[in-house]
């Protein structure tokens, strides 16, 4: 298979985790025999000191040029901290989901047996939680419209849903759930808001067609603290941008590192993958980031062109480097001096 | 000292776990020769189904001619799967909090040495653990506009905050940091929302006034990270309503229980007090409802007028009955046949 792939390494440890997946997917192509093509863009803080945009029209052109987009990370925080600060790495991403139509974000969580003691959580509360995250991407509170009064004392955002929104990604999340233990959790805050109540009907409605799914609620809340008290009820999690973002976040927790947590990014035409982890600056250049988030988000890129076995020889390689601890320094109580280059050099030969 | 005090006791287990910390503070009033009247009126579902309204004028009326309320918990699963309702209990409990104006709601969150083993999370990460969290109570997504298109395709909710909202309660906070360990944390999502752009410019202001405290910030997403991976870092935290309303019960698997976390919500003139679990409908009448969210919630109230010798004794009986296993079953491995009226009567007859 001929594949043209944009990277858009970004900011902070984007760059060098995103060279390990790169290295991977050479490795994966050189073995089955197939041409990847990959062509580099700015994105981010290090776009905007370039050229002023945190997306620039060449980047965006690449992109919807290409077959498919491998990100790495975006922020910078020299921006966190000025609230005037009119241009925003992050603004990059957003702009680009949006540009892009990326409206479902697809967050796997899997507790990995080799790493069952490094999470926070007791063990017998994570073995053998696997769970699929669906959080819609490019809509709500994210994108809805922001104000700021004139005297800069009042600030507002507002989060709008409409009904085609919930229905497509609703959809995917259902079909996905027929594929695994055919459960299906909406998380929203229908006792409060409106949009809430929206997602709530919309998804009973397109439950109709899917009468093999058990489907259930949880308010976000509540949700919160059941994905640490009992991770393991959860088979398919579907939500909205703002709840999909922090609870995905939470359940990382469950993997004992965020540093493995794997996203895809998919609309109608488009798709990218992107470690969930962002661009981690106190780590930049010491060679400590995790390279796997990025790399297991090369083999979901994998699988979106049905390419299995490739998918499945990354994780099986995956698999052995946590099982010979071949892992940096977030997840390695055995050896000192792993790097990410080694990680993605380990992995690499092993294809 | 004279109290009158509005019972609020609501749905579910409600009733059940207020009468308990009432019997508490009819114990105390007797050991300290105190004079507590405690007046009873209805709010939430059963409010509804007398009156057709989830908080009735009388009932308003009572909280504002009382010292101090105390409230049991609001909901009911009727109206959670019926987008189409236009009256809900949780308006009630949202009314109250605007009429009365508690803009601030205090968590403590503590790990128990008692319960260590019963967290789902390591005892290591979190032994030690003593938080106190500040949650905005009145402003923001709960309270803002909610839209609903006429074809009912479209629903929004407007997030807002004003100056005045946010330093009113970045002041408590900062006062409360300075009687504890001097660290306070501003959870936001400062990268996307201008809301929160506002709270950390705001937040950033207010703390000129305590310099002798160390201000830091947390994107909620990694807030929620951050709180299971090494909740000892956090001291006091602040955030606004919907954030707060999230972290606060995520935060509850630290002590084993959300049935032993209580809250204070405070105003400028009236304040309540509240467990922070909801109303339960599963265990309602089963005896099996943990009373001691709502014991401890007493206590807080007995703290704001400086009874604090009289909270001491409470805590004091309830770590006690904690040590002993008198505990309900969401608690207890050693005895299963522990009500909650037993618990009640244990830390009422230690008094
Ligand atoms: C960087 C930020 C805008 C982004 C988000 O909140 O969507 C990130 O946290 C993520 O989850 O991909
Ligand atoms: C019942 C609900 C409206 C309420 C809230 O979200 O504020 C509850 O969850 C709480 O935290 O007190």
């Amino acid at each position: 298979m001929k594949l043209n792939i944009a990277v858009l390494a970004g900011d902070g440890i984007g760059p060098e985790v995103t060279a390990q997946s790169i290295k991977v997917l050479k490795a994966i192509a050189l073995e089955f025999d197939h041409s990847f093509n990959f062509k580099y863009a700015p994105v981010g803080a290090v776009a905007i000191d370039e050229t002023g945009d945190p997306l620039p029209e060449a980047t965006l052109e690449l992109c919807k040029n290409s077959d498919a987009l491998l990100f790495g990370a975006i922020g910078d925080p020299k921006y966190d901290n000025d609230p005037s600060a009119k241009v925003r790495p992050e603004q990059g991403l957003l702009a680009l989901r949006k540009s892009l139509g990326l409206f479902a974000n697809i967050r796997p969580v899997k507790a990995y047996d080799a790493l069952l003691s490094k999470s926070p959580l007791k063990k017998d509360i994570i073995k053998g939680t696997d769970i699929s995250i669906y959080r819609e991407l490019t809509g709500g509170i994210y994108f809805g419209k922001k104000e700021l009064s004139e005297d800069g004392n009042t600030a507002s955002d507002l989060c709008e849903y409409s009904r085609n929104e919930i229905e497509r990604i609703a959809h995917l999340a259902f079909k996905a759930a027929q594929s695994r233990r055919k459960k299906l959790t909406l998380i929203d805050k229908a006792n409060v808001l409106e949009s809430s109540r929206l997602w709530r009907k919309v998804v009973k409605e397109v439950a109709t067609n899917y009468k093999d799914i058990e489907l259930d609620f949880l308010f976000v809340d509540n949700a919160a603290m059941q994905m640490i008290l009992n991770p393991k009820q959860f088979d398919v999690i579907l939500t909205e941008n703002m709840f999909g973002d922090i609870i995905s976040d939470e359940a990382s927790v469950i993997g004992g590192s965020i540093g493995l947590l794997a996203s895809a990014s998919v609309g109608d035409k488009y798709a990218m993958f992107e470690p969930i982890h962002g661009s981690y600056p106190q780590a930049t250049n010491k060679g400590i980031a995790n390279p796997i988030a990025s790399i297991l988000s090369a083999a979901m890129l994998l699988d979106h062109f049905d390419l299995n076995d490739e998918a499945d020889l990354i994780r099986t390689a995956v698999d052995k480097s946590l099982a010979l601890h071949i892992t940096t320094p977030d997840l390695n109580t055995k050896y000192d001096n792993i790097t990410t280059t080694k990680v993605g050099d380990f992995i690499a030969d092993f294809i």
